[in-house]
Formats: C-alpha cells, sequence, structure tokens
C-alpha cells in the first residue's frame, strides 16, 4: 500500500520536507552491521542539511557504526487508509523522507548545544525558561557510567514521497463518505 | 532519548507484542544493498509468527532482496516525551519491536489470499461485506504492468523494548502537571 517506486508521488517541497521532519518525532536509522540490517528507531532534528541525534557512547549501534558508517536514515508518517472499491486498490495517504549520508560524531561542544537546544526546541518547546548552558552540555558528554553523544548524518542524497490525502476515499470507522462497497 | 541498550526496558509479554503490532500501521524494513542500508515504510500485517507486506514485483527492493534477503523490520511507536527538571534526563515513552529474519515470497495462493484478508481486516475493518476471494487475489498478483505480490519474514529473533508513560512527567503544552522547571 505503499507504492514508493512509483515516480510521480515525489515531493521536491524543500519547505514542505523541513516541516515534515520538524513535525514527525521518530525517525529510524537502517545500518549495516557486517551484511545485517539493523534498524534503529530515534528522536532526532533536522537543520543546516543534517539529521542529529544522540545516544550512548557505547553499544551495538557504536560498534556498527565504526566498522560501517553509512546510513539510511527513513521518515515516514501514515496519514490514513484510503478505500478503494476494489480491495487491492486499497491505498494510503502518507508522507515519507529517506535521507542517505554517514553517521559522524558531533566533536565541536558549540554544535552539540544547538543539536541539543533543537532537540528540547522541538520535543518539550517552551518547557525550560532559559536556553540550553554548554557546561550543562559538556557534563551530560562526559557523565561516567552513561556517557551520552551527539551524533550526525549529513544529507548525501535524500528524496520524499507524498501520497496526498482524498477526504473522499479516507477509511473512518468502517465506510468512507462515499460508502462505495461494489466489487 | 530512546536508549536501546537498556536492558531493563525488555518486553516480553506476547501478546502485549501482538496488539502492539496489530495497532502500529507502519513497519520499517532494513535491507542490505551491497555495503549500504535502505529502510522502507511498509504497511504490514504480523500473524503465524510472521511478518507479511505486499509490493511491486519489480523495484530496487526486489533487487535487494535477490542479492541479500537479510531483513530487520521495526515498528515503533512515540507514546508521548517525558520532562525532567534536568534536560538532559529529557525522555521518550515509546513501544518497538524489531523482527530479524529474510525476506521470502509467498508463492502458495491461499497464503498470499490470508494475508491480504488480513491486511484488509487491519486497515479497513468493516469495510467489505464479503471475505477476500482467490480469484482477485490472483487476478491482483498477475496484472500486466503492475505485478505485486505477497513477502514474509519469519521471525528468526525478535526484540520489544518499551519505556512505560508516566503521566505526571508527560510533555503537554509546553508544561507537565508538576510544572516543575528548576535546574
Amino acid at each position: 500500500m505503499i507504492p514508493m517506486r512509483k515516480e510521480n508521488l515525489e515531493c521536491k517541497d524543500l519547505e514542505r520536507i523541513n516541516s515534515f521532519l520538524y513535525q514527525e518525532k521518530t525517525g529510524f536509522l537502517g545500518l549495516v552491521d557486517d551484511k545485517l540490517p539493523y534498524v534503529i528507531p530515534l528522536n532526532f532534528v533536522w537543520f543546516d542539511g543534517a539529521i542529529y541525534f544522540h545516544g550512548a557512547a557505547e553499544g551495538r549501534k557504536v560498534n556498527i557504526i565504526g566498522e560501517n558508517a553509512k546510513a539510511c536514515f527513513t521518515v515516514s508518517a501514515n496519514q490514513g487508509t484510503l478505500t478503494d472499491p476494489v480491495p487491492a486498490e486499497t491505498d494510503t495517504a502518507y508522507m515519507s523522507v529517506m535521507i542517505f549520508g554517514e553517521v559522524e560524531l558531533v566533536a565541536k561542544l558549540e554544535e552539540s548545544v544547538k543539536a541539543m537546544q533543537q532537540m528540547l526546541d522541538k520535543y518539550v518547546p517552551g518547557y525550560y525558561d532559559k536556553p540550553l548552558s554548554s557546561s550543562h552540555v559538556e557534563k551530560y558528554r562526559s557523565s561516567l557510567g552513561s556517557r551520552t553523544v551527539i551524533y550526525k548524518i549529513k544529507a548525501l542524497e535524500m528524496s520524499a514521497k507524498e501520497n496526498p490525502m482524498q477526504l473522499d476515499k479516507l477509511f473512518y470507522h468502517g465506510k468512507t463518505q462515499h460508502h462505495d462497497r461494489t466489487r
């Protein structure tokens, strides 16, 4: 129901892509562990042409990245099921973005602070009354036992697709407005 | 904010996992294209210990599977952001499931019909007044120009994690019930 190969679904509107990536809360980071795929759900922010996320400085993800940093970061939102009198034509309204690049550690404190601030602005807007301090991020990056680091994926390639909502086909509580069940 | 390495977040309640996979609409299929990761959002159903989805009988996904059928299928739901007086302790309530296996084509018509019926039951429950006929699925599988097939991933390995919601920490419109902004 998500026919990614349909070229006419391609979305090239960067403003729309930016606002989609701002709004969506979970991204799926695909990595390659030798020949095995590994897909991790993550909170993230998107700015300056890169995906930023944070995570532990150790663990399977970190080990994989050390061997192969290639990444595919996918974000998708289901915006409803679109009905059709022909069952096989049942479809999904969605938007999705795929970003390809390499995972790298953010080494600069200033860039880490900026990424963390963007995370707070996205996930808990208005919750803190002061901007994040560098010393807090520094402490956070170096905490013994639970050291956490900021990673980024600069988008080397990117594709976005959208299958727009059609209100008259939208499935809702067993029927649509049309209520056309013939087949 | 999704610390997958925390072992105490592991969920072993199969009934809970089943109902989560029934409820969630989008899964993320991770594949390996040579050494490159590729993550595709898909509609899916989960039954008899396998993920089923459908897709075109041609395209990049099919080419990749022909070379390397190894798959990681991840489903995750963000259930809210959990605030904390310490910014770095901001957390996410979520549930996620990762399924590892290999993508295979469903060759048997009977199994294809069952999978398609489960798709309809999940995505458009109550919309059709008759069950799906074998002839409809057969026609659908062999349509010229847009041949579509059913794939499955038998779960060889599976892991589920859950960071439960804490209502008193849940972020909602700029604050929580506690409204504790000190740091």
